[in-house]
């Protein structure tokens, strides 16, 4: 018999989800992405395997779903609407300043222990398959993009960006420096180097003569 | 009995190696880096699986060791000297043609597409794997980064680049918005975008009053 859809079956649904995806998280965490199973995400949150095979295809489906969750849990906490799943880049009229509010968040993210190595399986697994990747840029990447290109087209009105510049490329020369260290492992990834990045973009390399 | 070393056991060994490189290359595009064996590889290159042991700890390690040999390949064939994997940047006195000649020729090896399986492979083992991506930054990709430093020192005494720029920092915002694209798979890597990063970055975000 299938059970009638109730509130209180609703909210049981929601902390098995929940439960589900922070076992994920855990788990990537502490044995690595390659070893973790189905099985093991099912036993560490108290579920049935097929609860988890009825609502997703992959493991890989459940880490992206749980960092979905997670940003979505994030951006309530700092105000942002239902289903949004990131606040706005503030907008205080200094482009500077906001930009490296913003970058210095997210290096924070980045460097946040309790995280690396889930955020780093996904990428990773994203970088060798290009349909999982696709996935992850629609439905993680693409709409923090989004912001920035609305900061950058608020500047752009407000005279602080050339009226020229594509702000869905500018906003790489921001985030794919921060990345790049961050993925390659090249330097440290501290605030002193979100606020360069800032500045050396907006200023430019070239004498302003 | 260990084989006396003359000149033409030491040509049978390159030739070993290189074919080894070869084989580890074509077979993690063929069937992936997980399914990509120390045993597959040896049956490939034609040489028993203990001289792929006795030169090399991982499958890993013999990746590593098919770039650095085809980036001296590479080299060799435009000109640089013995030992060095990359010729230098081009110092025409015209810093944003030079730069976009560079990262033009980076974006055709990006997508190039018999080589984006090995090179999207052990990218992404060095995203989970400190270690492995810190000897993947040591050995790969600082030697291409000191190229940039060194023409963007250059063009700061043509005064090209403004004197108090770090040219480590600054090389970031060139190769970084590429190679965020290629990791990440956002949107087309193209020469046109790699002609805009160029210009972005030496001319800023900001309007020039």
């Amino acid at each position: 018999m299938a059970p009638t859809k109730t509130p209180d079956s609703s909210r049981r649904s929601d902390r098995s989800r929940r439960a589900i995806h922070d076992a994920a998280l855990a788990l990537v965490t502490e044995v690595g992405y390659q070893r973790t199973t189905i099985e093991g995400i099912a036993a560490r949150a108290g579920v049935g395997k097929q609860t988890i095979y009825r609502w997703w295809p992959s493991k890989a489906a459940v880490l992206m779903d749980a960092f979905l969750d997670l940003a979505g849990r994030a951006a309530e906490e700092v105000g942002a609407g239902p289903g949004e799943t990131a606040p706005g880049i503030p907008d205080t009229g200094d482009l500077a300043a906001d930009l490296k509010l913003v970058l210095r968040a997210t290096v924070d993210e980045l460097n946040d222990p309790t995280l690396e190595a889930p955020t780093r399986a996904l990428t990773a697994e994203g970088v060798v398959d290009a349909k999982l990747g696709a996935e992850f840029v629609h439905k993680l990447l693409d709409p923090q993009l989004a912001l920035y290109v609305t900061r950058l087209r608020a500047a752009q009105e407000a005279g602080d960006v050339r009226a020229d510049v594509d702000p869905r490329i500018a906003l790489e020369l921001l985030i794919g420096p921060l990345m790049h260290r961050w993925l390659l492992r090249t330097l440290p990834l501290t605030h002193a180097y979100a606020d360069e990045i800032v500045d050396y973009a907006i200023g430019g390399l070239a004498p302003r003569t």
